[in-house]
């Protein structure tokens, strides 16, 4: 039976990069596995994968009667729908332990690491099996992402050394060039409608026991989006009223190294509960915020009495 | 800050070498960790710590303000009372994923092994840590415990290969006879009260929705509980009474390979659903049957709708 090693709701570049190198490593173990992703791929990913010579993952968003994997994720929110009507195998993940439960033991692995890649570069070798250089180099693309260049501070020494060795396997002299053509591809907001760039990187939480959206831009400036703010606001308005408490985006500014962050909510106060600052109009600037998971999911959480 | 290495409820031979094993790696990695249990230790670990030299660890049942580290299990109801008023910081087990969550990423590391041992075994081993030969001695001992000496269904070979290179280490020549050594001191029941007995190796589940509690009792002969089989059934009256759907105490028979399963429940017809037989007055024989975890839990939450 096929196992489809899967990411997260959303697909971004680590959790597309990390079912591909997962699904290898799991073949050349000796298992029937194939990477798939839940959606189509944002154009971070699509450059990387095009770099690199893979195409897109198969699309499955559903696990009922399938074996699965998941990779870079390990709630129910962001997993395939009807994940209890197939068999959960695996879990390989570097966010919070969240809701999955199963009713026998799995091999389930997380680490407070900047990214899945850097565990599964780590897998790689405890398994013993060389890691392709095309492979080396997708992992390598997912570390820089999510660690915003190790600017993030999920960001740990492992993830650097890991890129070090990477960068030598997949025959990459220029981390940084590579990271600035990534940061370039994923800044690319001309012409996308204001909802397909909220859902872009976008996860629901249970906050509290209310439902909470977090969507992020990472830009390499801001004034990228000025044109399009209000549209932004109006698509966050209306993902909001579809059945959430709150839905916050995040204006994430690579270079200056902060968010600004765009809120609508049932009670705007829990911004100042968790941030220490109050909404100035639709948004409030937050100095240092990169990461969503590190920085506005655990403040969030408290702020909800979660 | 001192942090707490500490296994589940009613600590078996398992959680109790976990603990030492992994407080003992986590000091060498320069952490101040130490080792805890959450009760006294049953004759086994008795008999397992007293002859590779170690003391009891201190008895810990209350998480509030500490930081804290859980092996051999990972959910709340075997987990230290009021977790969530504690910082959790890693959890390494080999049971089913349960209902720990945290706001954050964690080293949270479970895998389908017979021995939470196993694992630790491992992680010396990725860390590039020298087991001290009295450590080795006490993993081996879980290991063997844990699978009836390869017996049990939840063994791997990844478990049988630990053990060689554990009592390698340890200078163990005979495993068999060390084996032997234990399953005796476990056998132990003359002068102890019945409730002791139900609780030597006792946990809580929750079973769709219900309060389920399961004792284990691993005997190299029944006739040595034939005497107090009745004390035993009052025993698991009176914990069923306490707020439970249903108690069960395996009354496990190593050398014979089964199971006598003592049953007091709401809904005895469980018991048909789970494992395919009626009771036959207060037990019902299952041929087979040595894991609680690999083949007690995953049938009857099955037939309990979970």
């Amino acid at each position: 039976m096929t196992v489809y090693v899967i990411g997260h709701k959303s697909p971004d570049t680590d959790s597309v990069t990390a079912a591909i190198a997962y699904a290898g490593l799991k073949k050349s173990l000796g298992m029937d596995a194939v990477a798939a992703c839940q959606g189509e791929l944002n154009p971070e990913t699509q450059m990387v994968l095009d770099k690199f010579g893979f195409s897109a993952p198969e699309i499955v968003t559903d696990a009922a009667g399938k074996q699965v994997i998941l990779v870079d994720h390990g709630d129910l929110a962001q997993a395939p729908d009807n994940l209890a009507d197939g068999e959960l195998l695996e879990v390989v993940d570097h966010h919070k332990i969240g809701d999955v439960s199963t009713n026998g033991p799995i091999f389930f692995y997380t680490k407070p690491v900047g990214c899945t890649g850097t565990i599964l570069k780590e897998l790689y070798d405890v398994n013993k099996v060389d890691i392709p250089a095309n492979v080396a180099g997708i992992l390598l693309c997912a570390i820089l992402s999510d660690t915003v260049m190790f600017k993030s501070p999920t960001c740990t020494d492992e993830d650097k050394k890991a890129c070090d060795e990477l960068a030598k396997t997949a025959g990459v002299a220029d981390m940084e060039a590579l990271a600035m053509e990534m940061f370039k591809a994923k800044s690319a907001v001309d012409g996308v409608p204001a909802k397909d760039l909220l859902f872009r990187d976008y996860k629901d939480f249970d906050m509290g026991g209310k439902k909470v959206g977090i969507g992020q831009l990472e830009l390499v400036d801001l004034s990228l989006i000025e044109d399009v703010r209000d549209d932004l606001y109006k698509a966050v308005e209306e993902v909001k009223a579809d059945g959430r408490h709150s839905v916050f985006l995040m204006l994430t500014d690579i270079m200056k190294e902060g968010t600004d962050l765009m809120v609508v909510s049932d009670d705007p106060s829990v911004v100042e509960k968790a941030f220490g600052k109050k909404l100035e109009g639709k948004t409030v600037w937050v100095d240092g915020m990169m990461s969503r998971k590190k920085q506005a999911v655990p403040p969030l959480q408290e702020a909800f009495g979660a």
